[in-house]
């Protein structure tokens, strides 16, 4: 008898998930970044060579966002690449990076959304585990993903 | 007047940092990996696409090993893989993954110049940082190598 969408269904639609074009740069993909980490206007020549660096690596290295449907700007990205590695019988891991959610609307679940998309697509191309690293306090976020905390993150900056 | 090399010398001379090579399955590299994870046996066809794979990726996934000269087998191994971003500037970080060192060889400090090694790798090709996710005991051994512990890692198993 339902022949309305359910709210799931209404926000699947209204906010898919797609890979980053190289249009994306003038929907603001770059000021979203920079809601994350220091991230200083690019030319359009280097995006185009990043992009093309990425995307020669195929489902090796996938960026997704999601563009507003209403105003056209990226309103949430994250990323994945894939490590091939020797050991479990030359198994993959995937590495999830770089998950922003526009500060301006959050509290729609797009961030658990992305990281579902990036998570079925690392199983989907044949890794044994997703990880990623996170603040302290994002813990709890990362866990209603799914994820349980691990290890440590250790990092030399140059 | 010192004619004679430094201990320190004489240990970059007797254990050098290679490149892995296809030849090292023959040589114990599986085996000394199942010391880190699991790590079931793999067919020479196995080992031959996954080395050229990642060989494919150039200086972006590099694979390094040192051979003890007297048994010829691989008593260490560590790799890096440069993940190329489009925040701060379009800059790269470096993921340092898999460092063994044979049980048999450990207080050699191999561990910690297969770390120096593989993160001036990272350095030299442009990297901003150089990360990598450890267990909490061996926080100690990473922080004498240059690295301060930044966050938490989390993951999902499939």
């Amino acid at each position: 008898m339902a022949t309305n969408p359910q709210p799931n269904q209404e926000q699947e639609s209204q906010f898919p998930i797609r890979r980053l074009e190289l249009a994306d740069k003038s929907k603001g993909f770059i000021d979203l970044l920079s809601q994350l980490s220091s991230c200083p206007q690019i030319s359009d020549a280097q995006f185009d060579l990043r992009f093309n660096e990425i995307a020669s690596l195929g489902d090796d290295h996938v960026i997704c966002v999601i563009e507003d449907p209403v105003s056209n700007r990226i309103i949430a990205t994250g990323s994945v690449f894939i490590e091939k590695k020797f050991l479990r019988g030359c198994s993959k891991v995937g590495h999830i990076e770089d998950i922003v959610v526009d500060k301006e609307v959050r509290g729609k679940k797009l961030g658990q959304k992305m990281i579902r998309y990036l998570s079925d697509h690392a199983k989907g191309v044949g890794c044994y585990k997703v990880i990623l690293d996170c603040e302290p306090d994002r813990r709890g976020f990362y866990e209603k993903c799914g994820f349980v905390e691990k290890n440590v993150q250790m990092a030399i900056y140059f």
